[in-house]
């Protein structure tokens, strides 16, 4: 039996302040509690739900943001069988208990333990509601605040049930991939729309996400892949992932539904609304088959946003639904995405815009925030 | 081979303008043209959409209203084949062609051919856009414009595509409750939701639909069925359907959508509305289970209303659907619908409020306006 971990000091990209930089500082990350294991994170992608977070005013800090990445068990918590030092690993969000309802079903994945702590208490370990991190400056020690997985750290500490066992033959620095963005536009094609082969399908929004609902749709089999976006430099790429056929809104002289109704006698079998606009997704509903057609919100819009519908787009046979983490469940399905990323059916390099140094993540979140790069890794040295 | 009909006169019903009691009096009935079939009507049931459009000001009058009926081809037309005069049928508002996608298809039933034709020119027959009614009046001949399949008429003329072929042993005056809102719930739980085997349903508004959705889950084998409606005085009748229990939101202290979700544990696994209210639409959503919680949207808000929805609602893994007549096809499913009323699975008693002769159509049509009947069934002479 190894000897109890001791707390570790090293790396982390602290967040002081509501849209400040982030600044690397050395903290000290507790040694696991039981349940729980401490991961030396390899790499780090950014998502924007970091930037989204990052810009709340109304948020307590200091903090450690951060949830794609990949990495290795350093330590593991008493209790935990299922993982062991030395295993690589995808921290990830949508947890599992394995015991609920919703982890017994095939059709629901938000646990009932780790889903209503994402909803409600994020920032915190549930176990004690402390965090695993702190830092001392001047002699005073001081509590970091938790996000999601906090993978902005050499080291994180999560609960083994928020962490998933990958081969380790897959590309650390391209796994990490997997925990978010593109699981979450896979999923919305295989799992909540279920895309059937020969179909046809509109992609709004051609970010991560939209190429991730691209990759999917390919993969399904889909006969017409149409991507829509108002910014044309992102066809080339979509067209690489498997969009048949890209539209700009801005260049048509009528409403996108009508374009895409026109291009598809009548409408598409499935659109994905990948922006995070809800008066797309409006567009997206009305360029769907009537009878049929099914839309899958899958962007956040700002918070307080409403969707505003006809209901007779509704009544008229078809439907619109919406997902967390493309209906995946963290530990039963992330090491099979993963797989698809180390056989390049998802080429990962697709989405990757750069790789850069972990000291250089303001460099990588500012790409971000310009909408200069889809996903921006991160490597640990 | 039988010689060609003629021109019939008999009694219908004619609505001579907006608001105003319908008037009995002789009309006469093309023969049917190429394509087409004369019924004699046995039974006629009343349909709020009856009521809706003879309330609609800028509708063009005289119209035969009337939707719901039960009866026997009197004649055929020229190229039908697979109906003969003495056979017992529906007449379908749902048509279909049999060639065109949707036909083809499991999953659509808006006919490519018919559905068009209900949504734009539905007052018309599509072939010659021309009524098969007539009247005389003082030498004077005028067309009668039709609505739907116009079955407040001892006879009426649809095409072969829009008829159901039933078997003669349905009870024709409860066999016609099938044409529409029966129907309409029963494919709701069926088609659209496919509600499981001990699973949790809440149905909002108990009227015809309303327990017809009741109907259908209990026959899928649903565990719970919560009936809500601010009338208790339906809550025996639903039990009788099979509601396990019923909550009155005005008897709540907070929202429906909280309670429900107290009774079950977080929320239902489907939820129907079918009351019609695009607000109730939104309690009805927030009533079920995040992850995998599914709504039907089955009734029908005053033309113009919109549907406002918090997108988190969505996102949080549920979703919302609409469907016309149930997602059944009309000659395809109503056969076997029928035959669910004949062998008392589902109980036609249960809808059926009051059975009065044709002429006491206008009574019929106010008891239906002041809330007293479910279906009031006419009868022909």
């Amino acid at each position: 039996m190894a000897p109890p971990a001791l707390p570790i000091k090293c790396k982390a990209a602290v967040a002081w302040g509501a849209n400040q930089a982030l600044v690397i500082e050395e903290i000290e990350v507790d040694a696991p509690h039981a349940g729980e294991v401490r991961i030396r994170i390899a790499a780090t992608s950014l998502c924007h739900t970091d930037l989204t977070f990052l810009g709340v005013e109304q948020l307590q800090f200091p903090r450690i943001l951060g949830h794609e990445a990949a990495g290795i068990v350093e330590s593991v918590g008493e209790g935990v069988d299922d993982l062991k030092v030395g295993d690589h690993v995808l921290p990830v969000y949508q947890g599992e208990c394995g015991k609920c309802a919703p982890c017994k079903s095939q059709i629901n994945n938000l646990c009932e333990k780790y889903w209503p702590f994402l909803k409600t208490t994020m920032m915190l370990h549930p176990q004690d509601q402390k965090s695993r991190f702190s830092i001392t400056r001047e002699g005073r020690t001081q509590l970091i605040l938790p996000f999601l997985t906090s993978t902005f750290s050499e080291y994180t500490v999560v609960k083994a049930n928020c962490c998933a066992k990958i081969s380790k033959e897959a590309p650390l620095d391209k796994a990490c991939l997997m925990s978010c963005g593109v699981s979450t536009g896979l999923g919305a094609v295989w799992n909540i729309a279920n895309v059937q082969k020969g179909s046809t399908v509109a992609v709004f929004g051609l970010g991560t996400i939209g190429l991730a609902a691209v990759d999917g749709a390919r993969i399904a089999g889909a006969s017409r892949i149409i991507g829509v976006d108002i910014n044309p430099s992102k066809f080339e790429l979509a067209k690489k992932c498997g969009v048949t056929e890209c539209v700009n809104p801005k260049e048509c002289d009528k409403p996108i539904q009508q374009v895409l109704q026109g291009l598809t006698n009548g409408g598409v079998d499935y659109a994905f609304e990948c922006a995070g606009k809800m008066e797309l997704v409006v567009a997206a509903l009305e360029s769907t088959q009537e009878g049929h057609g099914k839309t899958v919100v899958v962007g956040l819009d700002t918070p307080g946003s409403k969707l505003i519908l006809d209901p007779t787009s509704l009544l008229c046979g078809r439907s619109i639904m919406g997902c967390v983490f493309g209906g995946f469940k963290g530990k039963t399905h992330v090491p099979g995405l993963v797989d698809m990323i180390t056989k390049k059916e998802v080429v990962a390099e697709n989405y990757i815009s750069c790789v850069l140094p972990f000291e250089d993540i303001n460099k990588a979140l500012d790409l971000l925030k310009n909408g200069k790069s889809l996903r921006c890794v991160l490597t640990m040295s």
